[in-house]
């Protein structure tokens, strides 16, 4: 903490992307002259060590954001709507890590990457995107950018910590009693709030968020209609289908797309994401190179691999894009848009 | 065991896939009239007890196939393109599970549900498909019978058991050492003859089988090539992407796929997989009623949910496809075929 930067404040701090937004500012060295951990009235009170000192968590009041330069919220979409428009009201910017205003069409959905100049229609409150759009598009936009895009079909391999630290844990609680023939009991996924809870640990659950009436999960037509928005594309055909894998941390994705362009081959596309931002490809499959969750965890880029052209298809490509779901998709994509929000002149020091 | 019956061959008798081949045989009260069980000298000599009678396994040798009337192979390519013609030689009917055969032009590839009738252009081998295909096209058949089909655009989330017994032994394994903070060292997945072995415990790997030069996998070229074959549509559009997932058995698929027909509904897709041969319709998102592999262990049939129109498409549809890939894709399979062989009139008594 220095004396010059910028009044922090971080609302769900002790959740599991709350967690991971902290470590980021300290690891990224973000300038902080002063931070605030706020939460629940639950959590209020527990006490954090955050680079050597310690900070008692605090109730998330509209009081609270009196000062505060950049508040980061992920505390559920309830939180957001409730208290970011105070936050706001008190003269900070808000980046939101809910949905709670990413359709909104007055509030800029931005991954730095793809469309950091929507920062300067800013009203205040910018929305973190969903975890599984954020890497998909960080790997598309290149492609986009060259050779136009048309349509995208994706199936998701979701990481639990996505659903939250309550997720992760039951899933390796489950594993234990599966491994040791003892009974349990699903308590949280698919989705805590939903009737029914199921096995996770050594299982597949094709249903993350809950269910609209087309069928389609909210998580999916959340892939959808965010990707359109983010990318500048409404005409864009996209289609998602989310599953849930009883792995902790790391989304992956199997990705089909369509470009504009005719002709093109799976190493231009290659050579393509190994210069773009956020990028690393990791594509040698004679060498057994392809990106994997386990390998992804605590890091902040987008990982692509498996590029390969489409047999039938000519404009048709498919790729595997797997990235942290708590840092990219979460903390990291975040503090980044904070960052981007200091470098483009939009949040000043006080 | 009666008097009267045939006298059957299990090749591979020790394997995952025999095991299951064996109870099968006995589940369904196959007529039997002598059981072969043969395996790998290395195998040779254990003994086994099936429906209460000891049995000892026998080396697997040309003669071993001596007055044996079906023959189930699934003890590797090789040993299938080594002894399979020896049997047939010695009048048996070879019915492989193993890709040996599969794209031989003179060898039917036979899903029961879908091209039954092929079974009668035999020449002694009648090739099983590789398991991700078979519960693809028993839920794709009915579809393409009524509305045409199109193309086919297919990720998958499979089992370990599909690698062997000695998978689903490391990821059990490796998920115990995991959970208790032990050091371990992947050995078998994702393929035991490539180079590179990787962590399959909470984790997802983008390859099953080896790649070939196009970038896809084996695994992918066989669900692309065998759906054509077995579906009698050599122009269909099929693409895969094969992903091993840590659960121990049954596959999931995410299939893409777009009919001929305009203005079909996915209640209309729906009603005719209501009624499918093989299929049972687990599609009730508002009661969270979706097919996952857990709930498959066991089961002889295909599971189909999640069925819905694509937003953009109108002849676009997904679902969700779950089987038990060591019994309709494997074992209950391979019995199925030697069901309509005796049906069908093609294997008489002796």
């Amino acid at each position: 903490m220095s004396k010059k930067g910028f009044h922090v404040a971080v609302v769900g701090a002790t959740g599991a992307v709350g967690q991971q937004m902290i470590q980021t500012l300290v690891k990224e060295n973000f300038p902080i002259k002063q931070l605030s951990l706020l939460s629940s009235a639950r959590s209020a009170g527990k006490k954090i060590v955050v680079n050597g000192q310690e900070y008692t968590i605090q109730e998330a009041k509209p009081e609270s954001f009196e000062g505060v330069d950049i508040a980061l919220f992920s505390a559920g979409g309830s939180v957001s709507k409730d208290l970011g428009p105070e936050a706001v009201k008190r003269g900070a910017i808000v980046v939101d890590n809910t949905s709670a205003f990413r359709m909104d069409t007055n509030t800029p959905l931005v991954v730095p990457e793809v469309n950091e100049n929507d920062l300067h229609q800013h009203n205040g409150i910018i929305a973190n995107p969903n975890c599984s759009t954020i890497q998909m598009v960080v790997a598309l936009e290149p492609i986009r950018q060259k050779f136009g895009l048309k349509k995208v079909i994706v199936s998701t391999y979701q990481a639990v910590s996505g659903a939250g630290a309550a997720a992760v844990q039951e899933l390796h609680e489950q594993a234990q009693s599966i491994l040791t023939n003892e009974p349990f009991e699903p308590k949280v996924l698919p989705v805590k709030s939903d009737q029914s809870h199921y096995q996770i640990a050594f299982n597949a659950i094709p249903q993350i968020d809950k269910f609209e009436e087309n069928g389609f999960t909210f998580e999916e037509m959340k892939m959808i209609n965010e990707t359109k928005k983010i990318m500048h594309l409404p005409e864009l055909q996209v289609s998602a289908t989310c599953v849930r894998i009883p792995v902790a941390v790391g989304h992956s994705e199997s990705v089909y797309f369509e470009i504009e362009e005719n002709g093109v081959s799976a190493n231009e596309i290659k050579a393509l994401l190994m210069d773009a931002p956020g990028v690393i490809l990791q594509d040698d499959p004679e060498n057994q190179l392809y990106p994997m969750p386990a390998n992804c965890v605590g890091e902040n880029d987008v990982f692509v691999g498996r590029i390969r052209k489409d047999l039938d298809e000519d404009r048709g490509f498919h790729m595997w894009v797997v990235s942290d779901n708590l840092l990219k998709g979460a903390a990291w994509n975040s503090v980044q848009i904070a960052e981007s929000l200091i470098r483009l002149g939009l949040v000043i020091e006080k």
